[in-house]
């Protein structure tokens, strides 16, 4: 696990201490039952080892669980950390409150009847958020399954995740917005032995949101991979600051971000009160703060056995060993698309296989050792080490099938090779035994059951660790601070008068311009070819509406166009500003760049290819703001269209970091402009160069 | 399971009667010693109860394994079915010869060191397959890991997969040309409990192929699914054709095509001595043929489970259920993108529903009923019996996570409600205890382990059947015999002259065009605008050599850009033909045509887009010849771009089943013509009319 400490900033979540590694805690309205919500965190932890002090809170009862019971918080007369509200909604706001005047630092609040269910909830919801923000203390929840430290068996949480696992610590940790999946989560892990560090369920996040985790996270010694499974973040900055942090850390961040379907938006905004987001802005926020997306648990955990175990290959070139031929050819048909490659083997390297192997097998890459490896174990030994003296080497994968029978000759080969090879050993065992899988994983190699999911994850994960790498490498964007989204609107400027704001700015330039009226005499020496525009601001889509004639050569021409367009405006029955003539330009490119204030993201940037093409299939990045010259162009590559802007088929290319630059002082430009929404489109590119040909600029109102 | 076998025509396997319903086996160099490779199919046969005749065969032996040994296979005295061979090659042939002599109809070789060796053993695997055609017996392999029938125990086969399984019969059957894919898939099926009916890898092909036991297994009525692992298919148009009969006995095919990357066609190659194919035109084949292509073993097992439990929806409109929310929003989440829907719930099935749900849930689809469901197990059968009122749902989906305190009355709950309820139900269950999956499964529910895998099998189980709908319903093509391909090819004509001959069909139309020398008079009222290009059967790229001029107006200037093209001639150096002036045709849509006879597939047609988007990101679609109208129009749709053919922002729409007629009757002619290639590049199309712009046909070598 590569760890880059040096640039993290320091931890903003110091109170999560009081909650996540709480030495003392309290249950409210403990029960005897230990099947009853809140009976389960006291005999989980009893059964647990809960290295710290658990008190039973509950007036009715001298003795919970073989516990002495404490008629109030208050009664209990020793320092606690934390306090588990599982009462009635009507009763949790009392309960946090007598916790506060005995000075408890932090709540779990497992009642639901909260904003999820309606407005009167909501308004509880409210008292309870105004509590933590008066008195400086950390709730989580309400309406949630709760929190664990594996380490530690603080466990104050009523899943039945916990009903059939021992506890197994590890270096994942979760941060879920939905119990349920929180719950799924920790039964993977505890099933699998893989283990966890944390386990933080945040329910309605009346105040200790996911994003305050995730920043916790970053700073708990026992958490390698951070796991996340979100449906909404209302604190943007704050979530992608964790995830810098994390970035920063080392800590690779593995979201599930559900939501991504029209339904599914819709579904997840009737699950936890919360606003379905907007899942482009999701998929661009993850994306360019180094977090991998994944869609289901089980690709979360594909990925982090892989980054548990620093078997993440960290890069594509792959040296494959297989027992069959044509698992070789799968595994080379699997990596092709993925980006991994299968590269030939260096001649030292098949001098070096030459000996260690059967004389029928031919040294290649994939390389079949055959049914033979049944006879002579130690030649996978043997061969690794042969692939490893190739240092350019990623990683090495061998692919098994059952082979039961030699299987602990297999896992004590394996587990010698892999101290004795520069690069991760992944292994592919079709049928392999747990106790097989259980060996090898503790021996630091991760074991995949079938092809496409072991190459899925390796190539996920590198995609991951080049974006991070590059976010680690570049200074962090420092920008002014932007104007205020007020949240009001202007209507939308006619091209002219949006192009004339436009002019204030020096990255994009606009094509030498005459606002003219029909009839009007013409400016002398005209740029022909020109074309002309109507201009209203009533008429945004010009070329829908006719009011655009292009490549005009001559005065006569552009007169009778003139008139044309004007007839337009009459027949619309909109008020004319009058004809914009513009030089035409030769250009290479072209794309629509967006800039507007999301209210729930803030500024962002679009880029887009244009054309009809781009509504065909729609081909588009969006950038979180603010962002740099590297991460724009970073954007760029991103696009389909890409090879067409390095340049195709003897079109010339354009200069991307030039490009790139000014369209990163234009997103600053913005940022400190009253504008609600900048659209151009099409914007063109030639070499450096690049031109705004159209432009659509909604202001902001001034309050 | 839905059949249709009124439109089966005949099996041409019945030798293969002999083969995988083997009543006698004699085993050839029996061996003593059941973990001998000839020791093992008698040691499997015995444990698990083989119903028919078991003779082992070995002069320097009595007894082997218990059972009498014979000198030869002469002495035996008893009809042979089936011998199995395991000696070294060089015995191989004698061994057959024997067998012949004495009336054995089947033989399966295990015997290495043939084709896949060297040029000797090549030589040697011929004399095998000399044999088998010479006597009219059925030869598997050799190089093979043999055949297994799981009902009468006849385990002609020496793979390690039996020796920790019971067998266990079922509808699934494969065939396999990688014995270590035949193993692997033979172990899952039988420790999943899915079982299966049928077994056969095939080796190096000697007299039994992939197709002929395809075609067995259409017949056998214990197979209701047939699983394939191909490499490469030497008889294409057998294989056609049992992929033909499967799809209209409603048999479906899954199948793994090996070698899809240029690593693995690599690999492939030097696997079982069979050459790579060309991994497009089998996606075409299998496409076409009804099979559905998956990547690995677990993508096969996964769809193979729905359809064995004729649980594939029938359609896209899925209900779902589930026990979290967060669930419900995966599963929209993972449906969308596949083509899978999640409608809104009728007005008449969301009042049914609310007798039967707890108060504070929701009617919507997806339903959550919430972990309230561990109070009320029932309320699941209650539900599904709601939801199942919408008589248009094609499929139930119940999400469960862990619960398995419940388990067992889930599994009772969902047993009723299968027979209640008119469409499948499909239970993903995250922590699913193996007890609970295989009741459901004996139930007829299959149980995924998480979203993805269940979503993406349903989708890719729902077009496969689509396409089947659509073979099922369509006559068979019938094509007069094409003219046959010498392997010799002429140089390819200039356009002038391939265009010259294209003018002997009539579904595809030539512009009026001239050809003319430079400096020679025009003819009387060109119908302008014309494009002018240079013809050499030398020149086949000509607009890349500055060979064309577009949009010419006018006499004057048609003369000048002769004169221009003529001096490129000279300067290319070239013997120029003249100069074809042409009319340029306004179009609507453009796309390149490809018909050519491919030394493995035969005559194939290949459409695609045209012109720089289809380099940047190739649009291309492949069929095998013949085809009809119907083939073409259902290909044509498969393309990206068919969007634009169906008109697209104000673009006229093409005729598309007009077109696909005139592409089906120019593939026709094509395939009566001495014609190795015709690339029409750009074909234009416009309303139900279609123009050959430009054309190169390379003609094949009369003999």
């Amino acid at each position: 696990m590569p760890h880059s400490n040096q640039d993290v900033s320091p931890s903003r979540s110091h109170r999560l201490e009081a909650l996540l590694n709480a030495r003392s805690v309290a249950v409210i309205g403990a029960s005897a039952d230990p099947a009853k919500i809140s009976g389960r965190p006291i005999a989980y932890m009893r059964a647990r080892g809960y290295t710290g002090a658990i008190y039973p809170v509950n007036p009715g009862r001298e003795e919970v669980q073989g516990l002495r019971c404490h008629p109030s918080i208050a009664a209990i007369g020793q320092p606690v950390d934390l306090a588990i509200i599982g009462t009635a909604a009507a009763h949790v706001e009392g309960a946090i409150r007598e916790g506060i005047a005995a000075g408890v630092k932090a709540f779990v609040v497992f009642s639901s009847g909260f904003a999820e269910l309606d407005e009167a909830g909501c308004a509880l919801q409210g008292r309870l958020t105004d509590l933590a923000r008066a008195h400086d203390v950390a709730i989580v929840g309400p309406n949630c399954l709760g929190i664990a430290n594996c380490r530690s068996g603080l466990l104050a949480t009523f899943t039945t995740a916990l009903e059939s696992h021992e506890l197994q610590p590890g270096g994942f940790s979760f941060v879920s917005q939905s119990g349920a999946l929180g719950a799924y989560w920790m039964d993977i892990v505890l099933r699998s032995g893989v283990g966890f560090s944390q386990w933080v369920t945040t329910g309605n996040e009346c105040d200790v949101d996911a994003a305050e985790a995730i920043d916790f996270l970053v700073d708990d010694p026992d958490t390698q991979v951070i796991g996340l499974y979100i449906e909404d973040i209302r604190r943007i900055d704050a979530f992608r600051a964790a995830l810098d942090r994390a970035a920063r850390a080392g800590k690779p961040v593995i979201a599930i971000k559900a939501g991504s379907s029209s339904a599914g938006a819709a579904a997840a905004a009737s699950h936890t009160g919360a606003l379905a987001g907007n899942d482009a802005l999701y998929e661009a926020c993850l994306q360019q703060h180094g977090a991998l997306r994944v869609r289901s648990l089980t690709e979360m955990m594909d990925a982090a056995r892989l980054l548990l175990h620093g078997a993440a290959p960290a890069g594509p070139r792959l040296a494959v060993m297989t027992v069959s031929g044509g698992a070789g050819v799968l595994i080379a048909d699997a990596s092709e698309p993925l980006g991994l490659e299968l590269p030939a083997l260096k001649p030292e390297v098949a001098q070096a296989l030459v000996p260690v192997l059967p004389s029928f097998v031919h040294p290649s890459n994939p390389l079949d050792i055959t049914g033979n490896v049944l006879q002579d174990t130690p030649m996978i030994g043997r061969g690794m080490q042969a692939l490893a003296t190739d240092t350019e080497t990623h990683a090495i994968v061998l692919f098994i099938g059952m082979m039961h029978s030699i299987a602990d000759a297999f896992v004590q080969a394996l587990s010698q090779a892999r101290s004795h090879v520069h690069c991760p050993i992944i292994v592919v065992w079709v049928g392999a035994m747990d106790s097989s899988i259980h060996a090898l994983e503790a021996a630091g190699i991760p074991v995949f059951l079938d092809i496409p999911q072991a190459m899925q994850a390796m190539a996920r994960c590198l995609q991951m660790q080049r974006t991070r790498a590059q976010i680690v490498q570049r200074p962090k964007t420092q920008a002014a601070t932007p104007v205020a989204d007020n949240g009001q609107s202007l209507p939308t400027l006619s091209e002219w008068d949006g192009k004339q704001l436009l002019t204030r700015q020096h990255s994009v330039q606009i094509p030498t311009g005459w606002l003219l009226k029909a009839g009007a005499a013409l400016p002398a020496d005209l740029p022909y070819p020109v074309v002309a525009k109507l201009q209203s601001d009533q008429l945004l889509h010009k070329s829908d509406a006719g009011g655009v004639v292009l490549r005009i050569q001559d005065d006569p021409s552009l007169q009778a166009a003139m008139e044309r367009l004007q007839k337009v405006g009459t027949g619309l029955g909109i008020p004319v500003q009058g004809i914009l003539v513009e030089q035409m330009l030769p250009f290479d490119h072209e794309l629509l760049l967006g800039l507007r204030r999301d209210p729930r993201f803030g500024p962002v940037l679009t880029l887009a290819r244009g054309g009809i093409e781009a509504e065909l299939d729609p081909d588009v990045v969006n950038l979180l703001l603010p962002a740099n010259a590297d991460d724009i162009a970073q954007m760029l590559s991103h696009l389909r269209c890409f090879k067409l802007l390095q340049g195709f088929r003897g079109k010339p290319g354009a200069d991307i970091s030039a490009v790139a630059r000014r369209i990163a002082d234009l997103a600053e430009w913005f940022l400190q402009q009253p504008l609600r929404e900048l659209e151009i489109n099409p914007l063109v590119i030639q070499g450096n160069q690049v031109w705004a040909l159209d432009a659509l600029i909604t202001p902001l109102a001034t309050d």
